[in-house]
């Protein structure tokens, strides 16, 4: 099991859970001056009047105490219509997934993944030591896997990881099939990552009552585009929540996150008028990939995946040399792109550089 | 082991590591319009030039992209001297311990932890499922017991972690006793948490590239003022910090803080003023204290011990209702309260409440 060969001398001995991940390196740097439609945020920005909020309460004073979270807290409860006690807030919902991993998840625990889905569930089980089995999505459309997922759950599971909709696929589950999930996997933390939920419209949050099981988390990196503040919340039972509370930092939220997430909340119409923004922008990049005869997959997200063949790498790089950033996703899905649908004057740009390159 | 008994119906069952563990709910709220002397921060608050750096870069756009960090980590490199392959950016110094203990410490490894300390690292320990093993403070001074904790390292110790200076004790010990703690730990992650460092002068980081074994963790929160925001480094030498970076969340620390620390570091004036009028408070709260023969312990920080003997509770609840917030401490060492120690001004009000208090 042990692995000292590959050590440099000299370099201190790391635990084989980490010794054997995978390096995830995200391709940042730079993105400033481009069209980023690479990593699913909200491209035209944050509602300015987080902004003009955070200008006003950015002080001195606030910026030296730590963090307290009542206020904020207060005001998600009453936003997201759950008490007070069924949620945490996170730093992202990467800390969302970290906490709930923490919580349940002990060396060797069998936990449940789907493929491919968002690299940060595997991160998290392999660091805690998991056994972890993978379902994939099912060809030709990769639709959410059900019947397979529901037959993968042991009784000895203790962890369902699923985003819905999913990253990179787009494709999501119905509420219904999310509950034939919660009944099956009974001993397991199933948890409904919602990071695109205002795209798709589909909670499971409804269901928090009735499932003791069952963990959804939310984040405002997306369409809230505060990617750079990283504010997230993971809701469950308040018998549950006491544990992740247990598990988690005390201040691991920053305060101008929580400070920015009240002003966002507060600004409904912001959000509403750029999500139907994306759809209409989304409808019309179908439209385009289809003039342009590239296949692609529908998506209930703020992002599309699409077939380049053996050209993904070179169409992605020859798009950032005019500017525009998309994800390659053929490791995962051999040939495929992921672009960010942002404005559908974004679009429009997006298409005429691809059209460009495509030929 | 388990502990189902505990548990009420419908929740779900947490790991026994977490099922152990004493929740840490640290006393905040309401705090905002108090003589905060409770949390060590800085009682004046950030440099100006931070917050208006803040106020100039946060814009629609830079708040809704996922955190870079090249040229925080460049600025910091520099003004720390280091290379910024030999460090990673923390969501303040919790994420340092977290990330540290994910790295090295299995379940059941041998941790060595100093009694009283920052509860942050008996947390994460706690979390990991280590083996915890603590070395007392030496009495009557609570200086550094280095020669029991000599004795305490063995073969298999994975991990000591100290705070130098110490909080809530305020003691700290020299560079060359860790650099015989550094020398005897060869198979553990030594961590030289140096939180206050600004206030005391002695530093690990020299020691960088001598000892593989060596981890020093730095703040922002404290002498910076900037607490609300999160931010630390986690250095060592880079062999190392390539695992610590594979155990890390890539986007943890916000932009926000990133920006932040880059104007930070570049107004040196302002801490070094800061920090000359705390050890001039510091000098005059012993005296203070001296002149209503309140026995005290000796600081290296921002912070002092004072003993209050049966009286620690009700002297705290008392100058709270007095508007001055100050951290019981009678539960790791009999009778002790701990106050902050902010500018004279402070210091002097302070001392007047405590005075009334006292009689």
């Amino acid at each position: 099991m042990s692995s000292d060969l590959e050590l440099p001398p000299g370099v201190l001995q790391p635990r084989d859970a980490v010794l054997n991940m995978a390096p995830y390196s995200p391709p940042t740097g730079a993105r400033a001056d481009k069209l980023r439609l690479d990593f699913n945020e909200n491209t035209v920005g944050v509602s300015p009047k987080v902004v003009e909020y955070l200008r006003q309460h950015l002080t001195e004073a606030t910026l030296a105490m730590y963090p307290e979270y009542t206020d904020t807290k207060r005001d998600l409860g009453a936003f997201f219509g759950v008490d007070t006690d069924d949620f945490i807030l996170t730093n992202g919902t990467d800390e969302a997934i970290q906490v709930l991993i923490n919580t349940y998840i002990d060396d060797r625990a069998d936990v449940l993944l789907l493929r491919p889905s968002y690299a940060m569930y595997r991160f998290y089980a392999e660091l805690a030591g998991a056994t972890i089995r993978e379902v994939p999505y099912r060809p030709p459309k990769l639709s959410f896997p059900l019947e397979e997922l529901l037959e993968a759950i042991k009784p000895s599971t203790r962890a369902v990881l699923i985003a819905n909709p999913n990253n990179p696929t787009g494709t999501a589950t119905s509420r219904a099939g999310i509950e034939r999930i919660l009944e099956k996997a009974v001993n397991a933390a199933v948890l409904i990552d919602e990071a695109y939920f205002e795209f798709c419209g589909v909670t499971a949050l409804p269901l928090l009552q009735d499932y003791p099981n069952l963990f959804v988390s939310r984040t405002f990196s997306k369409a809230y585009g505060m990617a750079a503040m990283r504010f997230g919340c993971l809701f469950s039972q308040n018998g549950n929540v006491e544990f992740l509370s247990k598990a988690q930092s005390p201040y691991s939220v920053n305060s101008v996150a929580a400070m920015a997430a009240r002003a966002a909340v507060r600004d409904k119409t912001y959000i509403e008028k750029y999500v139907t923004e994306v759809l209409a922008a989304r409808e019309l990049l179908y439209v385009g990939l289809e003039t342009l005869g590239i296949p692609y997959y529908e998506s209930k997200a703020n992002f599309v995946l699409f077939q380049a063949g053996d050209r993904a790498i070179p169409i992605r790089d020859e798009l950032r040399r005019r500017g525009v950033l998309v994800r390659d996703r053929s490791y995962e899905i051999p040939g495929c792109v992921r672009v960010t649908v942002g404005t559908r004057e974004q679009i429009r740009r997006f298409l005429s550089e691809l059209g460009e390159v495509w030929r």
